[in-house]
C-alpha cells in the first residue's frame, strides 16, 4: 500500500470556492460530483455562494482501494482549505467568539436520492452553541440548532437509531403539556440537548464528539461509507450507475439571516409565475432565519421593501438573479439569505408557474431574444393547457374536500345536487338554479339533465365512462367514480364519510383533481389571452399530425373551430337519436315486429339525421366530417330493464288492470330479447347494420342527401362514412356495398356529384390483426381506442375503475391504460395495423378518435407511429396541437444531434434499429400470413 | 378452314366401350373427361357396365376453333360406334320393336357440377314409347319417362324454361285433383307428353323431334355448347379450372329392371355399414326400375334372396364388388340392374358408414392386408366418434321435430320438463323422474340441478356458453341457444311454434344435431367394441400432441383417464364453490365487510378444496394436474342481481316487517356494489387474487397440502398451479410470489419436498402480445382460447348466438369460432405467443384448454403451430386424439411426398415458407420489440 499513499500525497484531493473563484467549474462533474460542479459553476459565475470546498470522487474511490482509510495528505488538504474558507468567510470554525457552522453533503456525479442525508450546523459544540446564541441573540434558535445537530449526527454519522431521538423529543413535549416544536422554550430546548447527548453516549457507547474536526472528519468518512449503503447500491441498480462513480463531499459555510437588522432571509421569482408579468417579485423577512418564514410567526414583507431597508443589497440580488434567468434562459425561483449586510444565494432553479404564466413567459422571452421557438413550444406543458380552457377553483378558497374520484373531465363547478335527469332539467329550467346531477353512472337517457347541469357527478365508472366522454366532450366540470358516495336506496340523498347530503344541498366539483368539495366554493372563469393565439400559432407550424375533434352537433363543431379543430373524426349518430323528438321513432323502429313498421320509424328518423349531417357539414366549410354508424346496442335506447322489471311487478302487485301495464309488459319483453351479458361483446357496431340493413341504409341516405344539398349550395364538402367495429372484412363489405349503393342512388336521384369516403374503426383486435385485409376494403382507418384498449387489456371502462386503481397502488400499472395509451399492448396492435395497412393501401388515411386522442403521451405516441391525425373532445383540441408540435419538434431535435447520439451508444443504433424493424416487419408480414394461413384447419 | 377439316377428319374422335373392353382406359382423363375415362376403366375391369362411347374433349375444343360447328367426320364416327353399341346391347336406337335408348352426360377432366344436367331416356318418340311400353308391359312407365324426356331435352337442348313444364303438370294435378306424380294414370301422362309437344313448339318455334338421331346430335351440341354457359364459366373461375380443356360427351345405353321377371334392380354395400360386418349387404326387387324403390311401394327383398331367384347373377355380382371393394381398398356401395337375366352395374363408390362400422371396417381391413395403418387412421372422422361415446336417438323411432337449437353437448335425452335447478332435483331424487331442464340460460347456481337433470336446454346461449360447457364436460346431452322456445312468464311452461309444453311434459333432446323432440323418444345407449381399444392405440402412435381432460371432479377426472386422457389441463376450482356445503362459506367471504372475516370463511373452505385435490392427484397417478386459481367474478356466487331486487320490492310490498328482508338488503347492496355492466371484462381472473390476496394463499396451501400428502404416500404428482387472466407480466409476478411463498411454507411445515409449477393462462390478446415478457416468468402457457376469441373478436359467448347465426346465413364466417379456431385472428395471436413464449423460454410447455381443444379442425391448428398438448372434456379425448393423429400422419405424408409436391408448383414452397416465415420472426421479433418501445410516450 505504501505506493499508493505516495501517489495519493500528491493528489489533488480538494477543490476550493469562494470569494469570486473557484478552482474547479461546471464541467468536472466526474471529479466534483453534480453539486460540487454546480457550486464551483456558480461561484465562477459571480454568484455570491456561500464558500467552501469539495473532497473529490477519485477520493472516495482511494478510500475504499485503501480499505476504508483516506489517503494520506487529505487531512493536510482540508486543514488548508479549511483556513481559506474560514477567511473567506471571516469567522473562524469552533471558534466560540465568530463561529464557523458548516454543512456536509455527498454529491456523485448523478443526483442519488438513496445516499445520505445533509448533515447541517457541523461546527456546533457546548461552547461554541452559546456563541451563536450571543451572535444572534437568539438562545433558542442556538439550542435548537444544536439539538437538531446532535441527533442528525448521531443518526448519520453514529448510525443510531432517528426513532430514539424523536421519541425522547415527544416524552418532553408530553410531559409539558405542548404539542408543537416551535412551543418549547430555550430551556427546554437545553434539556434536550443533554438528554439527546446522553442517548448518543448510550447508543452508540462513546460521547458525542465536541471537537470540531473531529465532527467533520467523521462526517466525511459517513459520505463515502454511504455510497455503498444498501439505499444507494439499490438506487443505483434500478438506475443502472455505475458502481465505481464514487461520491463527492461537499463542506459549504452556513449562513445566518437572524443575526441583526443588517440580516434577513427570502424568496423569489425573476417573473410574477401566476401571470407570467415580467416583474421582479418575491418576500423576505429581516433578522429572520427560514424556519420562521415556514413556522408563519411573522408576515413576510413584498420584495420592493427589501429596495428600501437595503438598496445595495436588493440591487444586487435584482442584478444576479436578472443574470442567472439569462443564463439559464428561464424564470428562476431563488432563494437568499443576508448575513450582516452580505448577500449569500442559497438555491436557485427553474420556477413553477400557471399554465397562463407559462405562455406568456415563453412568448416574452422569445421577443426578447433569450429564447428561441423551440424552446418555448419546449417550456408549456400540453395538459396544463386544461388550465386555460375550464373554470377553476377560485385559489384562496377555503375547501373541505369530502372524497376523491377520479378527474374525468376538467373545471369548476358548484350547484344544488339532483338525483336524476327529469330533477336536472326542472330545476336547471324552471327553477333556474345551478345544479350538480349525481348518479351511481350515467346512461345516454340522461343526456338532457346532463346537458343543463354545471357538473356530474357519478359513483361508478373510469375515465372513459358515459359520464366521462360526454362530459369532456362539452368541455363540462365531470368527477366520475367517486367509490366514497353512497347514494341512498331511494335516490334522495347520498352518504360519503359520515356525512348525509339531500338532494338541493350545495356541492361544489373539482374536476381537474377529481375532488368532490362541501358547500358552494367559488370558481373563476378562464381568460384566453393574445399570447395563448400566438403560442398555438408557433406550435402549429411544427407538428406534422392533423387535429381533428369528436362532436355530435353543429354547436360542438363550432367550439371545436373555435380551438383549431381540422375536421371532425367522429360524429356519434347516436347521440341524435336521444333528443326528445327522436327516442319515441327509435324505440318505435326497435320494438316493430314487422319490417314495414320499421321502416316507417325510419323514414320518420331520415329528415332529422339529414338536417344534423347538413349542420355539421355546414359549420366545417371546407373540412372533413367523419360519419360513423349507429354503433351502440338497441337496449341502450329503450328503458332500463330491471327498472322495468321492478316498475311491471309494483304495478302487478298494485294494479293489475292498469290500462299501461299491457304496454310495458311488451316493451319488457323486448327488453329482456335484447338484453346482453356483456353488451360491449355484443350485438352492436356494424353488427346492427348487418341485421338490419334498413338502418344502415337511412343513415347513409341521410349523410348523401345532406352533402347532395351542401354541394348544391357550393359547400363541397366529402363526408367520410365509418363503419364500426368491424373484424372481419366481410363485415365491412356488406356495409360497404349498401353504403355505396344508396350513394349512388341519391347521386341520380338529386343530379348532383360529390365525393366520399368509406373507411371503418379499427377497434378490435382481429381489425388490426387483419388490418392488410381491410384496407384493401376501406379507405381510411380511425383507431378506436377506448374499444381497443377494452379488448386488447380484457377491460370494461365501465367497471374497470377500482381494479385499475388498485393496480397503479401497486404499481402493476403506472397509468390508467384509458388515459394514456397502452404502449406494449394496444400500441403494438396499432403499429400492426398501420404496417399493415399501409402495405396493402399506401395513401390510406389513418387517424384515431379515442379519448386517447387527447392524452399528450398518446399524441406523441400517434405521431410515432405516423397517423395522419388525432381526433379529440373540442376542449382538448388544443391540448392535442400542443402534443403534436412537441412530438414533431423533439423528433426534429434529436435528428440534429448526431454528435452527442456517438457519445453515447446506448441510444445510438435506437432509430436505425426502429427503421430497419419496421422494414423487416414489412417484409415478413407476407411470409407470417402465408404461414399462418398454412396452418389453417381443413375440413377433417 | 379448308385444313382443319382435313386434320380433324383423320382424328379419332370416338371411344367406344361394352362388352368386357374400351377403346380409352383410365388414364385418358385429358381426352375422355374424368366419367369417360372412369367407364373406360371399369369396362376394361370387367365390370359389366352398359356400353357407350365418348366423344372427346379436343372434338370440343374443335368445335369452338371451328364457329361451334362438329368437325367432318364426327357424325360417321358416331354413326359407326352406334352400330358396335346396339349389336352390344342387342337392340337397335329408334326400332319400336327393341329399343335403345340412351343417356347423354358431359364430362370434363376436372368433375363439373356447374355444367350440363343429364338426359336421360333419350331415342324415345311417339313410336318407339310404344316399343318401351309393351316390353316393359308398362304404359304408365313408358310414357312417364316419355314426358321426363320431352321436359328435359327442351330445357336443356332447346333452352326452354323448366318452370313451363312445372306449370303445366301442376295444371293437370289440379284439374285431377290429386296431389302425387305417382298418381297420374298412363292415360294422364300421354295426355302430358301432348302438352310438352305442344309447349315445346310454341316455346321453341319448332317441333319436338321425332328423329332419334337428330335428339341425339342436338343433344351432343348442347354438350358442348354447355361447356361455355354461365354456370360452367363461372365454376372453372372459382375453381381456377383452365377454358381450354374442353369437355367429352359420354353417351350409354340405357338399361331397364321391369322388363319382366329375368330383371330387377338393386342396391348394396360390400360390408354392413351399420355394424361394419364383413357380409355382402343389399336389398333388390324384382321386375322393377329404380324409381320403383324409391316410390317404396313394393318392400325390396335381401340380397341373400338374390342367390335363390338369379344364382348366377348373385355369383357375379358378388365377385365383382369384392373385386372392386379390393381394387378401391374401401366398402363399396353400389347399385345394379339385372336386364332380362343380364347384370348391369350402374354406379359403384365408397360407402357411407356409422362411426362404430368405419372403425371395425378400418381394423378388419388393415387385418386382412387390404390396406395400411396409415389409411385406417384417414378412414374415421374424429367428429364421427361423438355417435360411439354417448346414447343415440333410436334410428328408427318415429319423430316430430319442434324446433332447432345448437348442437351444444351430444348424445339424446328423454324426460319431464322442469324450469327450476330446484325442481330438477326434487322431480329426480325424490320423485325418481328423468327430467330434462329447461332455462333461458343457465349460471354456476344451476349446478346441481343441471346434475341430476338427463339433457338441458337453454334458449339463450352459444356453443361455449355455460350450460353447453358444463353439459359435454360430463358427457350430458344438451341443446343450447334454441331461440324458438318462448318460456312463460310466470315459468311453468314455453311455447314453441304455437304448441304449449308444460311442466312435467315430455320432451326429448338430440344433442347431436341439435334437434328438440316431441315427447319420450326412445334412445340407445353406447357400447365400446374392442375393434375401438385397437383402433385408439393405433392412433396414439402416430401423434405428437399430448391429450389432457378438463376436469374438475375426481368423477370426471376418472372418466377422462378411461377415454385415456394424459392429464388434467384444467381443473376449474370455482366448480368446487358451489356445492352445496361449500356456497355458505364463499358467500360469507364475499359478505365479509372486515378481513379477518374473510379469512375465517377461508380457513373454512380450505380442508375442502385440499381434499378435492388430493382427489384429482389420487386419480391422476402420475399424470400433470393443472389447477387453475379463482376464476369468475364474486357476484356468480351471490343470487341474481334482478331476482333480489324484484325479491325485496316484493318484501317491501307485501311485509315491511318480514324478518329475513333486512339480510336480503344487505345481499342486495353487495350484489349492486360487485355488479358490472361486462362481467367478461371486469373483476376477475387473477385480478381477484390481486385485490384479495388471501383467496390467492388458501388455495395455494390446499394444492400444496394436497401435493405434500400424495408424496408423502409414495404419488410424485407434480401439481401445475395456473394464474388465470394475466394480461401484464406484473399481474403474474404479484400472484407468483404468493403462490411460491405459500408453497415454501407447506413444505416447510410438512418436511416434505416436491416439485410444482407455476404458468398461466393466454386469454387476452395483450398477453398472446406480451407473451415473451411473461413467458420469462411463467413456465408454461395454456391457451385458453374461449376467452381469447371472445375478447379478440370482441364476441360475447354468452350473447353472440344470434349474430353468429346471422353472419353464417350470410357467408360472413364459415365456422362458429368458438366450435372451430379462427386462425386468421385469434390462430395468428397463438402463433405470436407461441413464438414469443419459446424465444423467451427455450422449454416453456405450451397448451390448449379451451373448448377448441376438442375440436378436430382446431386441434389440427394446434398440432401445426407445435403445442405440446390440448385439453378438452373428458368425453371429446378420443376425438382430439384421432384429430392429433390425424394431422401428424397428414404432415408425414406430405414429407414423404417430394415428388408429388413437384408436380404441383403452387404447393411446393409452403412447408419452406412456412419455416422461412416462423424462423424469420422469431428474428425480428426483438427489433420489432425495440422498436414499439422506442415510440412509447415519454413523460409529457
Amino acid at each position: 500500500m505504501g505506493s499508493t499513499k505516495k501517489a495519493a500525497s500528491k493528489k489533488k484531493f480538494v477543490y476550493f470556492f469562494g470569494n469570486g473563484k473557484a478552482e474547479g467549474n461546471g464541467t468536472m462533474r466526474d471529479l466534483l460530483g453534480g453539486k460540487g460542479a454546480g457550486l464551483a459553476e456558480m461561484t465562477n459565475a459571480g454568484v455570491p455562494v456561500p464558500a467552501g470546498f469539495t473532497i473529490t470522487t477519485e477520493t472516495c474511490n482511494l478510500y475504499y482501494a485503501n480499505k476504508r482509510k483516506v489517503p494520506v495528505g487529505l487531512d493536510d488538504q482540508i486543514k488548508t482549505n479549511l483556513v481559506k474558507l474560514e477567511k473567506a468567510m471571516g469567522k473562524k470554525f469552533g471558534d466560540p467568539k465568530n463561529t464557523l457552522l458548516v454543512s456536509v453533503r455527498s454529491g456523485s456525479k448523478f443526483s442519488m436520492p438513496g445516499m445520505m442525508d445533509t448533515i447541517l450546523n457541523l461546527g456546533l459544540n457546548d461552547v461554541t452553541v452559546q456563541g451563536i446564541a450571543a451572535a444572534t441573540g437568539n438562545d433558542r434558535f442556538a439550542y435548537d440548532s444544536y439539538r437538531r445537530f446532535i441527533s442528525m449526527f448521531g443518526s448519520v454519522v453514529l448510525e443510531i437509531e432517528k426513532d430514539i431521538y424523536e421519541k425522547a423529543l415527544s416524552a418532553k413535549k408530553r410531559e409539558l403539556g405542548i404539542k408543537l416544536d416551535t412551543d418549547l422554550s430555550a430551556d427546554d430546548l437545553k434539556d434536550l440537548v443533554m438528554k439527546f447527548k446522553k442517548i448518543t453516549r448510550e447508543e452508540a457507547g462513546k460521547d458525542f464528539p465536541q471537537d470540531t474536526m473531529t465532527q467533520l472528519n467523521m462526517s466525511r468518512d459517513a459520505v463515502f461509507r454511504s455510497w455503498n449503503n444498501d439505499r444507494a447500491i439499490y438506487y443505483r441498480k434500478m438506475h443502472d450507475i455505475a458502481a465505481n462513480l464514487g461520491t463527492a463531499v461537499n463542506i459549504q459555510a452556513m449562513v445566518f439571516g437572524n443575526m441583526g437588522n443588517d440580516s434577513g432571509t427570502g424568496v423569489g421569482f425573476t417573473r410574477n409565475p401566476s401571470t407570467g408579468e415580467n416583474v421582479f417579485y418575491g418576500e423576505y423577512l429581516t433578522n429572520a432565519q427560514g424556519e420562521d418564514v415556514v413556522a408563519g410567526v411573522r408576515t413576510p414583507n413584498p420584495i420592493a421593501k427589501l429596495e428600501e431597508e437595503m438598496p445595495a443589497v436588493f440591487k444586487q440580488l435584482h442584478g444576479i438573479t436578472k443574470r442567472l434567468e439569462k443564463h439559464y434562459k428561464d424564470v428562476q425561483d431563488f432563494e437568499f439569505t443576508i448575513e450582516k449586510g452580505r448577500l449569500y444565494m442559497l438555491q436557485t432553479r427553474a420556477g413553477k408557474r400557471t399554465a397562463q404564466a407559462a405562455i406568456r413567459i415563453a412568448v416574452e422571452m422569445v421577443k426578447e431574444g433569450l429564447i428561441s421557438k423551440d424552446m418555448a413550444i419546449q417550456r408549456v406543458l400540453p395538459k396544463d393547457l386544461d388550465q386555460l380552457l375550464h373554470p377553476i377553483i377560485d385559489p384562496k378558497a377555503d375547501l373541505t374536500v369530502l372524497a376523491k374520484g377520479l378527474p374525468a373531465s376538467p373545471g369548476a363547478a358548484a350547484g344544488k345536487i339532483v338525483f336524476t335527469a327529469g330533477d336536472a332539467v326542472r330545476w336547471a329550467e324552471e327553477l333556474d338554479e345551478d345544479v350538480i346531477l349525481v348518479r351511481e353512472e350515467t346512461c345516454p337517457d340522461d343526456i338532457h339533465g346532463m346537458e343543463v347541469s354545471k357538473g356530474i357527478l357519478t359513483a361508478r365508472g373510469g375515465m372513459t365512462s358515459h359520464a366521462a366522454v360526454v362530459a369532456r366532450g362539452w368541455g363540462k366540470c365531470c368527477v366520475a367514480g367517486c367509490e366514497d358516495i353512497k347514494i341512498a336506496e331511494d335516490g334522495k340523498s347520498f352518504e360519503v364519510n359520515g356525512k348525509t347530503f339531500k338532494e338541493g344541498d350545495w356541492i361544489s366539483l373539482n374536476g381537474a383533481t377529481g375532488e368532490l368539495l362541501e358547500g358552494k366554493v367559488q370558481t373563476m372563469d378562464p381568460e384566453l389571452s393574445g399570447e395563448f393565439a400566438e403560442f398555438m400559432n408557433w406550435a402549429d407550424q411544427y407538428r406534422k399530425l392533423k387535429v381533428r375533434a369528436n362532436a355530435d352537433i353543429p354547436r360542438d363543431a363550432n367550439k371545436a373551430r373555435e380551438f383549431g379543430a381540422e375536421g371532425i373524426g367522429l360524429c356519434r349518430t347516436e347521440h341524435m337519436f336521444f333528443a326528445e323528438d327522436r327516442l319515441p321513432h327509435m324505440r318505435a323502429m326497435i320494438l316493430a315486429t314487422e319490417e314495414e313498421a320499421r321502416h316507417e320509424a325510419l323514414r320518420q328518423l331520415l329528415p332529422m339525421q339529414r338536417s344534423d349531417f347538413k349542420g355539421l357539414f355546414d359549420s366545417m366549410q371546407g373540412f372533413p366530417v367523419t360519419i360513423r354508424l349507429l354503433d351502440p346496442p338497441l337496449h341502450e335506447f329503450l328503458p332500463k330493464r330491471e327498472e322495468l322489471m321492478l316498475e311491471v311487478a309494483k304495478l302487478e302487485a298494485a294494479n293489475p288492470d292498469a290500462p299501461e301495464l299491457e304496454e310495458k309488459k311488451k316493451i319488457l319483453s323486448r327488453v329482456q330479447e335484447l338484453h346482453e351479458l356483456n353488451p360491449m361483446l355484443g350485438h352492436r357496431g356494424c353488427r346492427l347494420g348487418i341485421s338490419y340493413p334498413e338502418i344502415t341504409e337511412m343513415q347513409v341516405r341521410a349523410i348523401a342527401e345532406a352533402a347532395a344539398e351542401c354541394h348544391a349550395e357550393g359547400n363541397k364538402v366529402v363526408p367520410e362514412i365509418m363503419i364500426p367495429l368491424v373484424g372481419n372484412v366481410l363485415e365491412f363489405k356488406d356495409q360497404k356495398e349498401i353504403a355505396e349503393r344508396v350513394v349512388n342512388e341519391v347521386k341520380k336521384e338529386k343530379g348532383v356529384k360529390f365525393d366520399y369516403q368509406i373507411g371503418t374503426m379499427i377497434e378490435l383486435p382481429r381489425a388490426a390483426l387483419t388490418a392488410d385485409e381491410i384496407a384493401e376494403q376501406a379507405q381510411f382507418f380511425s383507431f378506436g381506442t377506448n374499444d381497443l384498449t377494452q379488448t386488447t387489456l380484457g377491460f370494461s371502462r365501465d367497471d374497470a375503475g377500482k381494479v385499475i386503481a388498485c393496480y397503479e397502488e401497486k404499481k402493476i400499472l403506472k397509468k390508467d391504460p384509458f388515459q394514456t395509451i397502452d404502449v406494449a399492448g394496444v400500441g403494438q396492435l396499432v403499429q400492426m395495423a398501420v404496417d399493415k395497412g399501409r402495405m396493402a393501401r399506401p395513401n390510406i388515411k389513418l387517424g384515431i378518435c379515442g379519448e386517447h386522442g387527447g392524452d399528450p403521451a398518446s399524441v406523441y405516441f400517434c405521431h410515432k407511429v405516423g397517423l395522419n391525425y388525432v381526433s379529440c373532445s373540442p376542449y382538448r383540441v388544443p391540448i392535442a396541437r400542443l402534443a403534436a408540435a412537441r412530438a414533431a419538434l423533439e423528433e426534429k431535435l434529436a435528428a440534429k444531434k448526431p454528435k452527442a447520439a456517438k457519445k453515447k451508444p446506448a441510444a445510438k443504433p435506437a432509430k436505425k434499429a426502429v427503421k430497419k424493424a419496421v422494414k423487416t416487419v414489412k417484409k415478413v408480414k407476407k411470409a407470417v400470413k402465408k404461414a399462418v394461413k398454412k396452418a389453417a384447419p381443413k375440413g377433417k
